[in-house]
């Protein structure tokens, strides 16, 4: 029988998943991370393990084809790299961003906002994907955990100045962290995951200085849709740990959907166009 | 003959300076970095040092009192620990942002806007300094040189990304820094001077994108100078290598005024009120 290999891997681990002919998923399979920018060897392991797991779950089997969506698939280089040590004739390596756009859409037009620790869109148009941002924290990232719960530090500091009021929520937050000084020395040590980690707090709340951080995102979020939407009627899916967040927001000014499915389904696509 | 020594410290070097009753200076020294929060022990041996360089040209004579103003006087417990180590009866230490203000203003009420690589502002009222900003290039330094360097870099990923238009300058440091995956890997490992290395470009440029990071860098000084003025009639003073370029800016919208010294006459003014 005929098999098709998904994978999706990323900084923290790898997923593959099995699927016959008809798109029916027989086997899944797990291993550590898949970054082929920074741990070539390592994420070719764990590429093939997971791939053994899977194929194993499912019986053993033939693939045809292989579907590949990999963090640092975009550094120069490291996809051929990795190509020439997969055992696939078949084999498309794109980055886990695209992959988790196909999943997110289908075959179909449409917008996908991913908001997690970092930020990053994309538009497909015709099967053909188009992504902006994800430039990371210092730069960009706009939206993201990392940058709301950054947003929201460096107001505290602006309040602590008297720039503007200090509200309860920064009151805490300063408080919390150890005093203005303590802010400051957070920040120079700060991780973006670190700054994320405050998001979700100023995500929930209704204190003035997070609903102006939430609002300059949001509009963050509505210009990088608006542009890659070019005024088409195309539909907008969120992603990542804030996509929720910001689809309630944002639901009465564009058309959100839900994801179709996951970057694993994505990867699997890939293997089926592949082959 | 009663003398009086002032001392600035910073990051790169201390400067000294020995001064009669009258406020003629007699004698200077230097040394190397006099930062007391992150080297004590060699900012105390640097300080001497410059004390006796002043010292040996002023031909010798007794210290009635000290001025310090020293990089790092405000992290916890760093002056007590400096000040059990000197030979002075009657010292004063602060930072040497006061003694720059102190400087700068002389006895005089006044704003004082700092920008170098990094921003602080403060105003003197009655002798007495209240500083804000300062807070480093992750969470604050607005319209510093590193922060207007970030901000053209980001800028620059904005044109890249379709957000606005690319223009020559912006086009030209894409190029020069490897293109955009370039910019990105830059931002990563910059530290705020490698930012700041791009400010004077910026700041010289008719480009439209420099234009608009000086106008906001130009927006961010103003609400300082406007919140430390409070509605009164202060002189703003510019200090900084970037202080003659914001000075003729905004010298129609404040009364901009030149330093009336350095901080090292700050200091030795911190001495002869120390006496």
């Amino acid at each position: 029988m005929q098999l098709f290999l998904g994978i999706d891997g990323g900084g923290t681990g790898c997923r593959a998943a099995v699927a016959n002919a008809a798109g029916a998923i027989l086997g899944r399979g797990a291993a550590g991370p898949a970054n082929i920018a920074s741990d070539p060897a390592g994420a070719a392991a764990n590429i093939i393990a997971a791939m053994e797991g899977a194929l194993a779950e499912a019986g053993g089997g033939e693939i045809a084809a292989a579907g590949l969506g990999l963090a640092g698939a975009n550094a120069a280089g490291a996809t051929e790299r990795l190509r020439a040590t997969l055992p696939f004739a078949r084999v498309t390596v794109v980055t886990d961003a695209i992959t988790a756009v196909k999943g997110a859409l289908g075959a179909g037009d449409g917008v996908v906002a991913a908001l997690g620790t970092g930020s990053v869109f994309a538009v497909q148009r015709a099967g053909m994907v188009r992504q902006i941002g994800g430039r990371g924290l210092v730069l960009g990232d706009e939206a993201s955990g990392a940058w709301i719960g950054r947003a929201m530090l460096a107001a505290s500091l602006r309040a602590v100045d008297g720039f503007t009021v200090m509200t309860p929520l920064l009151a805490e937050l300063v408080e919390e962290i150890g005093g203005p000084d303590g802010v400051v020395a957070f920040s120079l040590r700060a991780r973006p995951a670190d700054f994320a980690a405050l998001a979700p707090r100023v995500a929930q709340s209704d204190d003035p200085a997070a609903m102006a951080v939430m609002a300059r995102a949001e509009a963050d979020v509505a210009e990088a849709a608006c542009l890659l939407r070019g005024g088409d009627d195309l539909p907008l899916v969120f992603l990542g740990g804030l996509g929720t967040v910001f689809a309630a927001r944002m639901a009465g000014r564009f058309p959100v959907q839900a994801a179709l499915g996951t970057a694993l389904d994505g990867a699997l696509m890939l293997a089926r166009e592949a082959a």
